[in-house]
């Protein structure tokens, strides 16, 4: 299988905290799930060769593509804009940009990433900005949370769309056929959330948008799984999914100290750890790594940064799924729907229906 | 110690999911530690008489203020405030208003025990709003999160008087003398949150607040216990307290899950019961509980609706802490400070130093 019938798959072999060791061994991994899949690998080219000659599998599967400089962790966007254009980041994004790959997948900079892929991509057609998603484990299977990051604000329109590239998302990475998609709110009877939230449950029942609406959501259900896709503007988003993953790290430090506590707990640990196991590979963020800028006219998965391989093989899995699926036709036609819905003024019903009574 | 001299609570007995036993239970629980404080029971009096009569530590701190009708746990609060007038809810905060009682507690309606204690007490001078200040527990003990839901919305000047009210409140209940306090942010280099968020951090460094003030804090720190008081908008910060609540139960239905997996395991969680049971204490919510409205004319502490007799027990202990503590006076001098900063301009530190250059 060449280049040019397999799917492809763009890398910034150079981002994240253990590049490239990690991404290489990554690309190993999902390689004996995927042999199909073909790699462009951007970064350093003499030390790339090295680390592909000792791994097979990722030898038969990659494309080395030399970029000698690398976007640092702590640059501002700004910077990385204006000094990082041969980088392997910039570099990763441009395949996608010029149709070679289908996706481009890095650990490296959110920001910068974020920034560059703005550039390179460009907003679609009927979005007005791109939202960043999550994916959020829960007790039945994952949600897909957005905004996460890319913007601090939406109005009721933005909620809107990141509820029907959330929904597609959702459908295009997990597989459900209807996600069911609800609003983040809170519950007081007399507080009922900002007039954006409202305004958005409004316009999704009313504005032509095909997608299974539940209404809204309390922070404490988003890890129930009854709702498939949660929406909410980026500054909400990010505090909710952080304060989930400190949470969780919180519980999990409770839980290995008492673990610890005396001879009795330790032999019990002792006969619970293969349970164990199984509980941390549940809690490990690892496992549905890969969150997606979602809005652009191409695929950027962002790779959590202190990830290790099978963490980064879950990123990639993630490209590889949205790349595979219908995810960018599907939007741009519901999107198209609600385009014409906010065009033409919706039928004033009542008053129709009472002009046309007897 | 007669009521005249002693510290006095005034609870509403008929607030909560398992009222009056549980209260009845909890004010027993609570007079075993502090038998110097005095309680108005109010509620149904020959139900709460029958109570007391097999409750001696109770009986004897207890005194019953008849209130026949009861604020339904569903009801919405204007129907609340229309038709709550004689009830137990209006009652308890009726004797704060009154000066009879220091604080008053309840495990009642939020949005009905907000809006009645709103009317009664009254906000107080220099506060645009009240706030809701919840315990929220760390790695080290708790910190004081508000708001958390008595308002969506905050401007800058607003979110300064939660910061100053949060503070004396974290100073009151868990003794620390000078506690740290933060604005809760979303961390990304190029978003660098709202602007009343900003704008709160400039005027808490430079209009006359005396606080000790440690910036931005991300979602993932709020339970390191680092910072003691974390300040945000009752729509974020709802957010995040459910979050964290969703998670924690989400966690902890893992583990039951995995401790039941199999022989091994079953025989492993027996040999770690004393410590897990030390676990499941330590995740209680009810060891922290009592909400506190901020910024009126009078204590009024909400316990959580479902708590047990202990949960009642720790939300009148908390009332009991504030009661006894500085809490009014030094937020008042704390706000009198604030405002006099708003309403004197800066001194313009540049320009003043420049044309007293030579």
């Amino acid at each position: 299988l060449g280049m040019a019938e397999a799917l492809v798959i763009s890398i910034d072999a150079m981002g994240g905290d253990h590049a490239p060791e990690i991404v290489v061994d990554g690309v190993e991994a999902l390689a004996a799930r995927r042999p199909d899949v073909r790699f462009l690998l951007h970064g350093p080219a003499d030390r790339l060769a090295t680390l592909l000659a000792s791994r097979p599998r990722a030898q038969a599967v990659c494309q080395i593509r030399p970029a000698e400089t690398v976007v640092a962790m702590d640059a501002k966007p700004s910077q990385a804009l204006r000094q990082g254009r041969k980088s392997s980041m910039w570099n990763a994004i441009g395949s996608v940009a010029e149709g070679e790959a289908a996706a481009a997948v890095s650990a490296g900079n959110t920001g910068a990433l974020m920034a560059m892929a703005k550039l390179r991509l460009r907003t679609v057609a009927n979005v007005h900005r791109p939202a960043l998603v999550a994916n959020w484990p829960t007790t039945k299977d994952y949600a897909a949370v957005l905004d996460v990051g890319a913007n601090i604000e939406a109005d009721a329109e933005q909620l809107v769309e990141f509820a029907i590239m959330g929904e597609a998302f959702h459908r295009a990475v997990h597989g459900k056929a209807r996600p069911r998609v609800a609003l983040l709110n809170i519950g007081s009877e007399e507080l009922k959330g900002h007039d954006e939230i409202r305004g958005a449950a409004e316009l999704i029942r009313n504005a032509g948008v095909d997608i299974d609406f539940a209404g809204f959501i309390e922070g404490d259900a988003i890890g129930k799984g009854e709702i498939d896709v949660i929406v909410t503007d980026g500054f909400t988003g990010n505090i909710a999914l952080k304060t989930a993953e400190g949470t969780a790290k919180q519980v999990a430090g409770y839980l290995r100290a008492t673990l610890k506590a005396g001879l009795l707990s330790r032999l019990g640990a002792l006969l619970l750890a293969p349970a164990l196991l199984k509980l941390r590979a549940k809690m490990d963020p690892g496992r549905a790594n890969g969150a997606v800028f979602l809005g652009l006219n191409g695929l950027v998965v962002k790779s959590h940064g202190g990830t290790d391989a099978a963490g980064f093989a879950a990123a990639l899995d993630v490209a590889v799924r949205m790349a595979a699926s219908h995810f960018q036709a599907e939007v741009a036609a519901n999107l198209a729907r609600f385009a014409a819905a906010a065009v033409a003024p919706a039928p004033a019903g009542d008053i129709a229906a009472e002009s046309r009574a007897p």
